[in-house]
C-alpha cells in the first residue's frame, strides 16, 4: 500500500467554485486570495477562465486577475479556454498554463460547448497548432468522465478517444473531470489502469466533486493507482446545477489534512490554507462546505474547565 | 484489495443524531423514522439511550419508544446505558441490546461519566454481572478512541486495556467511537491491527463522525482491514460540540451508496433510506448534511433539455 510522496494540489476555486457566484466579486479581493493561497504554498491554480463575459459575467476581469496576481516565482496560473477566442485571449495574458476541455459524453458536450465530441476534438487540434511555439504550459480537461447526469456510465472508448487526443498533441497533463460527482472507487482505478495502460507516458489528474459525499473517498483510490494531482476548491466553493444545495468540488483544505495525515507533502500549510477558507467564506457572506475550518485540525485541543462534551 | 462481502450498517441517528436536538421529537414521530428504516432494510439500532431525562430530556422516551417500535422479526433495538441504573432500565425495557460505554482518556471520561477510567471499568464489571443470564445483548463503546479533544493522542495500550475489560466479560462486540472526528486513515489502521491481534475472537465496530470530513475515507480504511461493522446516523444528523456547524456522525445514506458502489451488501435499499431521511429533515425542519439525500443515486439521469449545465 504505497501513495506518491509528493502531491501537486491544483486551486480551482477561483474559476470551478466563483463561476457560478452571482454577485461580482471584485478583482482586487480575487488577487487578495490568490495571493493568500500563494502565501499558504500553494502553487498551481486554475486562476479563471476566458468564457465569454457574457455567459460568466464572474469571470469577466480574467485578463485582469492574471496581470495582478501572475509573475511570483514557482506559481503556476492556469486559466480555462472554451474556444479558439478564448485561447487566443489566454496567449495574450500573464497566464502560464492554458486549460482545453470538452466533455466526455455527446449530451453534455452538445450543452456545454454546443458541439459534437468529434467537432471538439478537431477544435483541438486547431488550438494545438496556434500554442506550438509558446512557452505556455497546456492542459486537456475531461468533463464528465466518471459519468454523465444526462447519458450515465461514460463509456471507456470514447474517454480513451479524447485522451488520446491530447496525447498525440503533446499536452502536458489531462484532467478527469468528475463534473457532477459520479466517481466511485472502482469506477476510478478502473478508469486510472486503462488509461494510464494506453497511456503510460501521459500525466493525469483528478478533479472530483462531493457531490455525493465520497469525493474524498475517490482521492484515496486516486492516491493508491498512483496518481499524484488533484483538483480541489477553497472552502469546498462551488455546487453542482442538478443538485441544488449538494457540495460541489471537494474541499481544499480538507484534502490537505487528509495528505498530512496520510504523510504526503503538498508544500502547503494547512493553517494559513484554513485562513484563506475564512477569508473566502467572509467575502461570499455564507457558510462554505468545508470541514477543517470548522473543526481546526485534529490535535487542536479544547480545553476541558470550558468545553461541553458530548454523550458517547 | 478486499472487502467484507457483506457490512452490518447500525443506525445511530435516533440516539447520537437527535440527544442534542433542543426541541422534543414526538415518540411517535421517533416510532415512525424507527419504522421507515426497518422497512428500508436496516436490521440494528442504537435507537435510544436510558440516560437521565434531566440531563437528555430528548430521550426521555427512551421505554415507550422500544415498546412501541420493538419486538419485529430480525431487528435489534439497541440503547445505551452510562450506568447501572440505565441498564436496569434497559433490562425492564424491550431493548433487545444494552450499549454500555467510557471514554479512553481520563479527562473526557471525567467530563462524560465522572469518575476515572479505572471506576468506569469497575462498574462495567458490576453492570456485567446484572447482564447475566439475561438474553439481552451487549456492546461495549468506547469513547474518543481515535483522539481526544483534551489530551490528543490516545495511547493503544490504555485502549487494549479498555478493550480487553469487554472481551474478557464476554461483551459481543465493541464500537471504537470516533467522538470528534479524529479518526484518520493509518490511526484507523493501526489501531485495528492492533486490537485485532491482541482480541482475535472479538468482533469490532466502527463509529465515525464527519467533523473533519473524511469520515468514509474512515470506513474504506475499516473495510481494507477487514472490519464489517459502521456506525452512522441517518442524514448525517448529529454535530460536534467542540466544532460548531461541522458535521457529526457519517451519514447512513453515504454510507450505504458507498458499500453499493463497492459492491457490499448492507441488505438496506437505498431510495427508502433516502426517503427516511428526508423524513428526518421534514421533522427538525432544517438541512442535514447527507449528500445522496440531495443528489440521489449517481444513475439518476437528468433530461438535458431542462436542466442546466456546469461549465468544466
Amino acid at each position: 500500500m504505497s501513495y506518491p510522496d509528493r502531491v501537486d494540489v491544483v486551486e480551482v476555486g477561483l474559476r470551478d467554485g466563483l463561476q457560478i457566484e452571482p454577485e461580482f466579486v471584485p478583482t482586487s479581493v480575487k488577487v487578495r486570495l490568490l495571493n493568500r493561497l500563494i502565501d499558504a504554498g500553494v502553487r498551481h491554480f486554475e486562476a479563471t477562465s476566458f468564457v465569454s463575459p457574457r455567459a460568466v459575467p464572474q469571470l469577466r476581469d480574467a485578463a485582469d486577475v492574471l496581470e495582478q496576481a501572475g509573475g511570483r516565482p514557482g506559481v503556476k496560473l492556469g486559466a480555462l479556454a472554451p474556444n479558439r477566442q478564448g485561447v487566443e485571449r489566454a496567449l495574450a495574458s500573464k497566464a502560464d498554463e492554458v486549460i482545453v476541455f470538452l466533455s466526455a459524453t455527446e449530451t453534455h458536450n452538445q450543452k456545454n460547448l454546443n458541439r459534437p465530441v468529434e467537432q471538439s476534438l478537431r477544435d483541438i487540434e486547431e488550438i494545438a497548432a496556434l500554442l506550438r511555439g509558446s512557452p505556455i504550459g497546456r492542459k486537456g480537461a475531461i468533463a464528465v468522465a466518471f459519468g454523465c447526469p444526462f447519458e450515465g456510465d461514460v463509456d471507456i472508448g470514447a474517454l480513451k478517444a479524447i485522451v488520446g487526443q491530447f496525447a498525440r498533441l503533446k499536452f502536458d497533463s489531462v484532467t478527469l473531470g468528475d463534473t457532477t460527482g459520479m466517481a466511485t472507487p472502482p469506477l476510478v482505478r478502473k478508469t486510472v489502469d486503462a488509461l494510464r495502460a494506453a497511456f503510460p507516458d501521459l500525466r493525469l489528474a483528478l478533479h472530483f466533486h462531493n457531490t455525493r459525499g465520497i469525493g474524498l473517498v475517490n482521492v484515496m483510490e486516486g492516491l493508491r493507482a498512483g496518481i499524484a494531482t488533484y483538483e480541489s476548491s477553497l472552502g469546498g466553493l462551488g455546487g453542482c446545477p442538478f443538485a441544488p444545495g449538494a457540495t460541489g468540488n471537494i474541499c481544499t483544505e480538507d484534502l490537505v489534512y487528509l495528505l498530512d495525515e496520510l504523510g504526503i507533502d503538498s508544500g502547503i500549510a494547512l493553517p494559513a490554507l484554513i485562513e484563506a477558507a475564512h477569508d473566502m467564506q467572509s467575502v461570499l457572506g455564507r457558510t462554505l462546505p468545508g470541514q477543517l475550518m470548522k473543526a481546526g485540525p485534529r490535535l487542536a485541543l479544547h480545553d476541558p474547565r470550558a468545553a461541553a462534551v458530548a454523550m458517547g
